[in-house]
């Protein structure tokens, strides 16, 4: 059994190192790369996937699984052996299930439509890429069909990057939030508005790069298993539990796109800096899912970035940084300005009140789309319905409507939003019960300390990798199911002092 | 016959992109990579290139080439497809005579060998590294043992970095050209000295950085295909034709490092950059040998880029940029600066006329050693012997002596110099035709025009990549055999002017 169980372990962190080998790869093409390297560049990561692909739906894997499940029923449930045998069941069987030849049609499919769709955007042009989602619709239709015995169409779809989770589940989660978010936004539309000119003033980027690594390096990134370089669109990336590096984008003429967004890929990249080094070359070397990790970089970004105690730390740093530009503006009203809500149609750009009805928008439409009661050619008008229902804007177009992700047209529909919002709402509940553990937390923030909760972080989330789902994570580090109720009760607290509701 | 041949370039496809994501992994490792990466590199990149070695051992290779090799012979020797069969035949036939075993024995013992340089070097302490020395020397000759019939042990040595070189051939022209140059820089150090105290001054490292890259740009380096970045020791890498890059070092007290270091490299990357896409893929999209590969980086660098007509161009810009520092230096004393000869103890310090002696005494060296004529426990005294009769220094330690070069504590012993001074001889017997062809290449150059020099060079010799050997190419090219004629008329007509001899 330790042979089998050696012999597996080696083929995985072959496959391991192809992967991570690809996302190197990647890496370089989006920070460094020369325009000429593109095709041999888009080759080579084919190349790479597509062999660590085979190496792991080889049946050899399958027979040495077979093989391992009395070892495996034998060790305890939460055992590294155990947990990894489980893990990696779980992925083979999933991956077995989808022929080879059906993911090559796939991937040259979203090569296209994403092709369509880069040119559709800018034109504002729904009709260029409406066949192309016609026909995206139907793959992800036919790829939920290769899971048997499903409640609903889209659990398969979002079980690949939320394992465990369902429609049922979320739908009854989102629901209730949506319920509480809702009223909540109106009270505050119904409020004087927060001013925040002081945050669109010009910020040299040079200073707003180094703050930026000062401010992460303080929170606890570490820079010898990692580094910070430039890309239009920030992420979080792993070459080894060694070298975990995050990507920024800085605009001189707004001080919170760049530090939000180092301090969230920061909060993604000291999840993965913290997993246990016995777990390298697995698959549980990971996150646990999207929504795991999105509670990692949100918990950062938000909960703490935005949170006073941490610029009551901060701010006289940044002032000294931006005399000019900040020196007058007293630290009440920065941090009335960097949590200033306003309903408004892009959800990258979104406050953190606003920021889930639109992830909820798009995961009601993924799932209609799927069930079959919204047609694609319906989609546009639908997505406009709910903006202005939920939020009370309506897009004047469909290039910031249902133009504005990405995530439709270079992927399946079905699975991709969920969990930023599942991270919300997780954050919030993990931090609850850090705070109960540790009420000293703010304090320590107050004095720029983070010890105390990143130590708490890493020995409840981070150390485990992806030997838990989110479910049984969230049930074992707070006692409790997932629920919204810490979460509503954060964002009533704080926006509740910030517009006197 | 057509169906095999693609099924052979398909294999070779593959190679190629597995080995060049192993110089990307590579390239990242000595650019940015954290430190805590350094473990997973080092195991991904052996990775690959044992998946690289272990595809093109492959016997399907064999029987590919065997049942090619009448389609072959009915093929110009020249075409495309018989050139890549004949180079493929000769890689595979070398390949497959070295047991994996051997190879992966050897390299760990280069690895603990070059740990143990490492710390020998600044420790000045020969006698750490001499047993490591003496069990490469063992491997060296066990290597070349793998290849029968060879003349002289170091010829299989040889073989593997400059394809049909011998040692007869290269003592034959290392010999003449040391006879020649032994007297040279005598009749030099006769003379006085030349002043370079302008080139000693503070250059601060961003407009070195600048300048640099304006230089290469305007040299004919594609920036589209490449890009420069900085490492401790410069190099070229190609991830893909379209994607060739260089690597610099800047010292702020030295004008003369960086830029010229860029030109170098430069000239190896244009040389890449310049194969005609057809080779893509192939192994023929690569340089011809070490010699030619150095032919092009020295032609810029040197009898370019330290000649007058490119400073009648370029000084009057590099004077802008460092007015402080050059603007009184008149043109005539910066040329004679940058061309100062002063024997010295460091090869990669050393002028253009004192350059292969260091060289030369190392080939010695390595025939001495192989032979069995020198005993490693007696190399550091025959370095010390030879410095002093060839170039009238003698180093005071082994640090500046024996010590100072990686190349025979991280590699083979036979093979690993030879290509440089090759380089310096082909360079000056391509550019002689280069110039009996368009004589007017001087005065371009003069108005920064290098348009005719690149067109030439493209069309000779960097086009074929590894079509031809290094002696086919300079036949064809010159229409003579490799010869030290020209390379010597070029130093003494350069240094007898400077020198006034």
């Amino acid at each position: 059994m330790q042979r089998k169980s050696e012999e597996l372990k080696r083929r995985l962190f072959e496959i391991y190192d192809l992967q991570s080998v690809a996302e190197l790869l990647r890496w370089d093409q989006t920070t460094y790369m020369p325009p000429g390297g593109a095709a041999a560049r888009a080759r080579q990561m084919a190349m790479l996937e597509r062999m660590a692909h085979e190496k792991f739906v080889d049946p050899a894997v399958g027979r040495l699984l077979d093989d391992l499940r009395p070892y495996e029923e034998g060790l305890p449930y939460d055992s590294d052996e155990a947990s990894l045998i489980r893990v990696v069941r779980r992925d083979y069987d999933k991956m077995v299930l989808v022929p080879a030849a059906f993911v090559g049609e796939l991937e040259s499919h979203l090569a296209a439509s994403y092709e369509s769709w880069v040119r559709a955007r800018p034109a504002d042009d729904f009709a260029q890429v409406q066949p192309y989602l016609e026909k995206t619709l139907e793959y992800s239709r036919r790829l939920a069909g290769f899971f048997p015995g499903y409640e609903h169409i889209a659990d398969p779809l979002i079980d690949f990057r939320d394992p465990g989770m369902t429609v049922a589940t979320i739908r009854d989660l989102f629901g209730r939030l949506r319920e509480q978010l809702v009223p909540i936004v109106r009270a505050i539309a119904a409020r004087p508005a927060v001013d925040d000119s002081c945050l669109q003033q010009s910020f040299p980027d040079a200073a707003q790069w180094d703050l930026s690594l000062e401010v992460i390096r303080k929170l606890g990134y570490d820079f010898e298993r990692g580094r910070q370089d430039r890309t239009p669109h920030p992420f979080t990336t792993r070459f080894s539990i060694g070298d975990v590096r995050i990507t920024t984008r800085i605009r001189e003429d707004d001080l919170v796109e760049g530090l939000f967004g180092s301090i969230h890929e920061a909060g993604h990249a000291m999840y993965e800096q913290g997993i246990r080094p016995e777990l390298e070359g697995t698959p549980l070397a990971d996150g646990a899912s999207d929504g795991v990790h999105e509670s990692q970089s949100r918990l950062w970004e938000n909960i703490i970035g935005r949170s006073r105690p941490f610029w009551q730390f901060f701010y006289p740093r940044v002032q000294a940084v931006f005399p000019e530009q900040l020196g007058q503006v007293p630290l009440e009203a920065f941090c009335r300005a960097i949590n200033k809500v306003q309903p408004s149609l892009i959800r990258v750009a979104a406050d953190e009140v606003t920021y889930d009805l639109h992830v909820i928008i798009r995961f009601d439409l993924e799932v209609a789309l799927l069930e079959g009661r919204l047609a694609v050619c319906d989609l546009a008008e639908a997505w406009r319905e709910r903006y202005r229902q939920d939020l009370g804007v309506t897009p004047p177009d469909d290039r910031d409507g249902v133009l504005q992700d990405t995530h439709w047209y270079d992927g399946t529909i079905g699975g991709s939003f969920q969990g930023y919002t599942l991270g919300n709402i997780m954050a919030a509940q993990f931090y609850e019960t850090a705070l109960s553990a540790h009420p000293e937390i703010p304090a320590e923030i107050e004095q720029g300390e983070f010890d105390t909760l990143r130590r708490w972080l890493r020995g409840h989330i981070w150390q485990h990798g992806r030997k838990y789902t989110a479910s049984e994570l969230v049930e074992r580090v707070t006692g409790k199911p997932l629920t919204i109720e810490p979460y509503v009760a954060y964002l009533r607290g704080k926006y509740g002092e910030i517009y006197e509701l």
